[in-house]
């Protein structure tokens, strides 16, 4: 932390701020400048009692130094982490591409979905079977019907499956289905779940919250990650931002910056992110080109007439032309797509 | 919805649409305008089917018209809800004032601050027991010890108890001791959640997202509202935006544009919403003359020091001050604050 | 400047960057942390050799501690700047209101509105003569025939003129008619306007950039404090934010916290704040009750036969009762409205 | 426009908006849901009575359905406008290049600027002589001295050169020197600016403003268009967001989204979009990925000692392979980058 003074601040107030910070246990560094005194405070991050110092006399603001993450950390792992599940392999020079629909809807639709994404290279297979809706009257998923319907996917294909989890409550259930538990952007901070997948041996992918900054989303993995699960992805899906012509804004810039701090791997999902059939195929290539380890993209058999998320969907064919595209940037930058 | 053709749609394109609209059983009414074709569609706003025509050959955009909340909507109760618990009375002319620790530390603390906020006019007490922290490495609450205590300051001021309950299947405990159970920012799309508290027999204070728009806040709401539960109040407490120089963004036009739109009551929290406790008294006074219907303030016996959001946080004469200003702003504005 | 090493920083680089900040006259602070080292620099923050530091080995970023305003700062002058301007005055414990219609469109229209809102409390006049346009498929102004109209009708009611100045030729002409020079939001960062309004006796109002930062604002004020123009306003009129019901989020907290470290008054404009007639009475409440020095509002004849910005105009009855209600809560909060 | 009426107007407030949008020459559409009636009105969006018509009795909201930009439309224009100036050549499958430092700071500096960015396949020139800088304190530009430096630096390398004007009055002696006319961010809307460069026949780089929606970056070049010059290039360079960890938030969506509306090139700027030298190269890539016509990107021979920007500014070697890597990028989307 770094305790600014007021330029006014008296030299007793100097002094018992820093006598305050002693009596916590930390270390003061007084530091006078020309026109204000600092007082540097490096050593726990988390400190709440030091950022309370803010409302003591004389104090004009408290800064934090540091991101409080630490096993997610490059730091603390140098190495990349690679998520290998069956074929699907996120990190260390692949890109990892799952494909599917966003709801699991019968038999035929997710058997015929994962067919054409695993022929087109997508070896992880999406579908959501617990769907959390904005509305209540909307289509909630199919369930456990729905993942028993991925699993039998799975039994033809050999793809990982990645579902979404909504409730500690499920974690089992789904765990018994998937490879992958999805943690959505709504729940990037049910603590809860997080400590449930946790606790659990399958992979998870970890996508950020619409308002959750790269920190927030880097503790989240830290909950995780803190119960002994280390087979964490991140996933940027995009955030709110002022602009309304897309469904969200899609920062990429996000990829090598989370790669520069956290050994964790980096998927990007262009569908929430754009929200709009139309740009997935750029947005794609663009992420791909960023040093994406990883992509996550709606496909269905007929997006005109899916249960969600229709008009971000692309369908067999776009799918085929965007991993041609992508596979040809992945070379480009030295990485590798199947 | 409104699906706006391409300026160069072809009259076949144009028919398709409105045919495939019919096709799911509404009605298109096709506008031929002067330089382009409009389809409006009144009907169903969840169509999740119309909303996937933006992918269909020769649409330009599709807009939704409707928001798609129906019990929170004033449209469908006229009248305004006003919750009453106890002495809390939040809504129908009154400003119900909950105040209290951000956490529950200890029986002293809590004790002290009850009476303390009921002596200054807070009729609600509040006080985190199960607290959701951003790092895995903070304090995490007291727990069922914490609303042991909360009940026990309840039974000497009579205070209304409003906490935090952070997962489905925590609800009965919480609402054992609990009086009016609080979603919080991080939980407002846990719709397990929100399902589990809309069975439940105790009022509800459901807070806005940081990045949730006022539409999801109420469709969040309708989820509680379906579940049998009316009681609920909606609580502003601030976005994220690009501003740093506060932890939120406080957006009190919130106030009279969701009192035109739902009868629910309105709550607003200055002490998340602006995260500086100077900036408190102001913010407090300001949703007081907004037309808020209740204030939810963190106060704590020695801000400094408290466990979290000690920076946020007033201590006892700053809230006593607080209160006797919002208390004639209150009447200025023809409301009552007690 | 804090320089934050990375923790396998070697001290090696550790004294490199030290060596380089003595290089440039001023004097590093080398703190080591438990975890890391961190180097303090306070003088100048704003070397922009400090800040580019951050492309050199081992350091992981350059945060500044303070911002770089000077003239505009609490700390160089501790008393209020009261901005007075015939019977206007903004600041001081007075809340100057300022009101009128968008654009200047016809004698009869100008005059009727300033006689109606100087019945009801305003004190100055605003208009816009030079408008400056979105698209330029729009009506943009009278020009200097509506300066004129303006200047009739401060002849007629005392009232002190706003008018808006788009370019740094049209100085000389506006303050020729006007009081008060405005300076638009989509110009607060054009600086040779910004000079040019600098090197003029008459007083300013300035309008935040819907996505400047506070910091930016001050600085954007400094322009003009530099130039030996000391009467300037500043305006909170709103941010762009995710949110899309209102025009734009209306961030009173802006009002306290500017209070706090500049002397400049602070105005605020609660009409492009929210965009929506029916929500400008209760945030021109909320602005008063958090302490604001004046406030600038849209009032017209027929808002719905407004050449501009109709949406969110009141009408002369709307105005006379939003005024009344303001005067209670100045009164409430200690302050004075006319 | 689509007026929405409240669920309760009565058939009397229908009739009389519906009169009134024909009182203006407009067609109203009135269209019976089965909760509400909505009337739309397809014709001249620009209208700001419709606008105004929010304030009417019995409406609920006024919702614009078409963007206003004509002239910048792909409508009005099918084929790609490409701009060339000299070998620059921006659009038509050409992802052309501009690259120099932030501000020109010396005779030798520009020159070694212009030649080893040449040498890597820059075929633009940027370097700014006119610097808008957020603080009077900071360096303000060599001016003039600036602009003849670039031409020297052209007269060698036959590069066209792209520089700042930041005042209408500086367009003259500004387009004597330079090929491309840049108008930064904080002018995106500076009408008269704009309109002094629509009259100008050289080419002209537009910047989207920080907070400006793609619609206000079409109807700014719109101003320029409708002024007579047709060689306008767009430029993406970050968005203000709630992020903090880049100096804006980069969203390449906008890349495809601009090509599908208007025929104008889009370039990318990956420095000011980050701020962060380490993040450049990946959102270049990423950039040409999205299917970007250009890329302009700060490059100075010893960033550490640059004057401005530095922390965001390559040097000559991470440049060098910054182009090599997106050459391959370029190819791998079916395009050509020199």
């Amino acid at each position: 932390m770094i305790i600014v003074m007021k330029a006014d601040a008296s030299p007793e107030q100097i002094s018992k701020v820093a006598e305050q910070v002693e009596n916590i246990g930390l270390k003061p560094h007084v530091i006078k400048g020309s026109e204000r005194t600092v007082i540097a405070v490096v050593g726990d991050e988390q400190d709440a009692t030091v950022s309370a110092m803010e409302t003591v006399p004389g104090v004009a603001r408290v800064l934090p130094i540091l991101a409080p993450y630490k096993v997610a950390s490059r730091e603390v792992q140098q190495e990349q982490t690679v998520v290998t599940v069956g074929p699907l392999a996120v990190g260390g020079g692949n890109v990892g591409v799952i494909a599917g629909p966003c709801s699991v809807e019968s038999r035929e639709q997710i058997l015929d979905s994962a067919r054409a994404v695993f022929a087109s290279g997508a070896a992880g297979l999406r579908g959501g079977a617990f769907k959390p809706r904005t509305s209540p009257y909307s289509f909630q998923g199919l369930k456990e019907e729905g993942l028993k319907l991925l699993a039998e996917a799975r039994a033809e294909t050999g793809q990982a499956v990645v579902t979404e989890v909504v409730s500690p409550e499920d974690v089992d259930l789904v765990a018994r289905y998937a490879d992958v538990l999805q943690i959505g952007a709504r729940n990037m901070q049910n603590y809860r779940l997080l400590e449930a997948v946790g606790q659990c041996d399958k992979a998870v992918l970890l996508k950020r919250g619409p308002a959750a900054t790269v920190d927030e989303m880097l503790l989240a993995a830290e909950y995780i990650l803190d119960g002994g699960n280390r087979q964490v992805m991140l996933c940027e899906r995009g955030i709110r931002t002022f602009e309304s012509h897309t469904r969200f804004t899609l920062p990429l810039a996000t990829v090598p910056w989370l790669q520069a701090r956290t050994h964790l791997p980096v998927v990007v999902d262009p569908s929430h992110g754009t929200g709009h059939a139309a740009l997935v195929p750029s947005m794609a290539a663009a992420a791909v080109a960023a040093g994406a380890d990883g992509l996550i993209i709606e496909v269905h058999p007929d997006p005109q007439n899916a249960a969600s998320d229709g008009g971000q969907t692309l369908d067999f064919i776009a799918f085929e032309k965007t991993m041609a595209m992508c596979r040809r940037v992945a070379e480009a930058v030295g990485r590798q797509l199947n």
